[in-house]
C-alpha cells in the first residue's frame, strides 16, 4: 500500500509529488515551490484523482500563505486548474478559514480516513468470488492514499470475496494499465489489463460480476461525473444486469449542483489522442443516478433514490 | 481514393503490400517472396482487414504456384496466419482449382467491386446530415480497395447525406486514429477522432446518428464478428436507440457457421496492450443479430430475421 506521504506532501517551503504521468516506468519526485506550481502540476497531470487534487491545493493553499502570497490570487489558479472534479472547490473552502500548514494535513488525513471506512463499506456488497471491473485509477493516488474503487477491492481482496480484477486500460492516459495495474500489483491482488473496449465481451461471456469506479463529482440527485468511458459501462452493465457501484468521499458530491447536466466536462488537449488529425477529448462523462446500483461513501451505502443532501 | 494497386499487388516474382502498421507517418512498402512471407505478413498485420487478408492469401497462394512451392503446405500456412475472418478459406478455396495471378487478381478486382455496389447500398441508410460513427478501419486498406464501412460513407458523402464521421481510435493499434482518419483526409470527409470509450457520451449527446462498421465474419444467422468494441458500441446504440449497419462483402460471410458462439476470436500478444502487466487482448468480439439494424452485402440490404444463406 502507498505510503500518504509518497503520493503527496507538504514540506516548509514545498509541495512534493510522485509524478504519475511517470509511474509505473518511474518513480520520480515533482517539487512544487508556489502555488500556481502546484496548480500546473494538477492541470498537467502530475497529480491527478478528484480527492488527489483537493488536497494538493490545500497543500499549495497553505504555502502560497506560509510564502505571504496573494491569497486571493491563489485560491482563483488553484480552484480553475481543473474544472470538473468538486474537491478542489471543497478543499479550498475549507482552507479559507486557517490556512495552515496543519489544516491542509488534516484534510490530507482525514480523506484518507474517508477512503478506509467507505472501501470496508463497499466491500460488503461483493459476493464472495467476485469478479470486479475498474475503470481509470480510483487508488491510493487518485485519493492521496488507499483508495476509493481500489480500496473498495483492497477490503474486498482482504475479506476474501474479490477473485480478479479487470483494469480497462482507460485512454487516452492510460490510467488503469500504468497506475492502477500498478497499486494492484504492490497490493497483490490478481488483475488483468484490457483494451477499454474489451469490457463488453467479456460482459456477455460471464466473467465480470460488477463494475466498481470512484467518481469526480456527484450531483445532489446522484448523476456522476467520472473519468471518460464509465457512462459507455453503466450501460453496458445494465444490459448485462450487473451492478456498477460508484465509491467517493462524501467531498466528491456537490450538493449544489442539482443533476449531471450542470456539470462541467473538461475538454483536454486532443494531442493526447492524436496529435495526426482532429479529435475531440472529453475527460469525463456524467452517468446517470438511474445507472447507479449503489454510490458508497464514508457515510455508507446510498441506494436509489439519491437523497445524498442527507449525507 | 486508395488505388488497389497501392494497397497490395502482385508481381511477378512478390507480393507487394503498403506496411499498413506505419501508416499514416510512413509510407513504405513490404515484398513477400514465398507464401510463408505472405502469411507473416497478415500475421503481423503488415496488411489487414477480412477481404484484405483474403486477397492477400490469393496472391500469396498464386506466387507459391508460380515458384512450385508445395501448395498443401501454402495452402496451410497462408489459411492458419489468421483464425478470425472467414475469408481466407473463402480466397483460398477460389484459388485451387486455378492457382494463377490472373485468378487472384480477379478475386481483388471482384472484391473492390462488391465493395463499391454494397457501399451504394449502404448510403441509402443514412439520412441527410447523418453524423455516422465508424470503429477500426473499414475502408479501402481493409478491403483492398474502396472500402466496406468507410466505403459506405464514401458514398453517403457524394450523395450528400452525410455530414461527419466520428472515428474511434481503436485500441490497442489504432486502426481507425492511424487509417480510417487518414482514408478520411484522403476522401476530403470531415471527421474527428474519439477515444473508444467517449461513444457512449456522444450518443447521449444527440451527436450521433447512425454506427457503421464493417466485419470480420458474419454467421448464417446474422451473428457479427467484428474488431473488438464493435459488439460495445452495439449495445450503446440499442441503448440511445440508434441504428448499427454492418457493411461486409459476401466473401465475409460464413454459412457454415450457424452463430456467433462458433467463430473463433483471435487472442493478440498482451504486448499490444502493456507490456508491464498481464493483459488479455482480444481481436474481436461477436455482436449477435438482435444488436444488428441491417446487415449491407453486395447483394442488398439484409435486415432481421437475416436468411443470409439465400444471399
Amino acid at each position: 500500500m502507498l505510503e500518504p506521504e509518497r503520493i503527496l506532501r507538504l514540506e516548509d517551503d514545498r509541495v512534493v509529488f510522485l509524478d504519475q504521468r511517470k509511474l509505473p516506468g518511474e518513480e520520480v519526485e515533482v517539487e512544487c515551490r508556489t502555488a500556481a506550481d502546484v496548480a500546473d502540476a494538477i492541470r498537467t497531470m502530475v497529480v491527478r484523482g478528484a480527492p488527489a487534487i483537493g488536497i494538493a491545493a490545500a497543500y499549495g493553499y497553505a504555502l502560497a500563505a506560509a510564502r505571504g502570497e496573494d491569497l486571493d490570487a491563489a485560491d482563483r489558479v488553484l480552484r480553475e486548474s481543473r474544472p470538473t472534479a468538486v474537491n478542489l472547490a471543497w478543499a479550498l473552502d475549507e482552507m479559507q478559514p486557517e490556512p495552515t500548514a496543519e489544516r491542509a494535513r488534516t484534510i490530507h488525513r482525514e480523506e484518507v480516513a474517508r477512503c478506509r471506512v467507505m472501501s470496508a463499506h463497499a466491500a460488503t456488497l461483493l459476493t464472495p468470488g467476485s469478479r470486479a471491473l475498474t475503470h481509470c485509477n480510483a487508488g491510493g493516488l487518485a485519493t492521496g492514499g488507499y483508495g476509493s474503487a481500489v480500496g473498495a477491492l483492497v477490503a474486498a481482496w482482504d475479506e476474501g470475496v474479490l477473485s480478479h480484477v479487470w483494469v480497462d486500460e482507460t485512454r487516452p492516459l492510460l490510467q488503469g494499465a500504468r497506475l492502477t495495474a500498478w497499486e494492484l500489483e504492490t497490493a497483490g491482488i490478481p488483475h488483468t489489463v484490457i483494451a477499454d473496449s474489451a469490457a463488453a465481451s467479456l460482459m456477455a461471456a460471464g466473467e465480470i460480476d460488477a463494475v466498481v469506479t470512484g467518481a469526480d463529482r456527484i450531483a445532489a440527485n446522484g448523476d456522476t461525473a467520472n473519468k471518460i468511458g464509465t457512462y459507455a459501462l453503466a450501460v453496458l452493465a445494465r444490459h448485462h444486469e450487473l451492478p456498477l457501484y460508484v465509491v467517493a468521499p462524501s467531498t466528491t458530491v456537490d450538493l449544489d449542483t442539482a443533476s449531471g447536466a450542470e456539470i462541467a466536462i473538461e475538454q483536454r488537449d486532443p494531442a493526447e489522442i492524436t496529435d495526426r488529425f482532429t479529435a475531440l477529448n472529453p475527460a469525463f462523462d456524467v452517468t446517470p443516478a438511474a445507472l447507479i446500483s449503489a454510490i458508497v461513501t464514508e457515510y455508507g451505502v446510498h441506494t436509489a433514490p439519491f437523497e445524498l443532501a442527507r449525507t
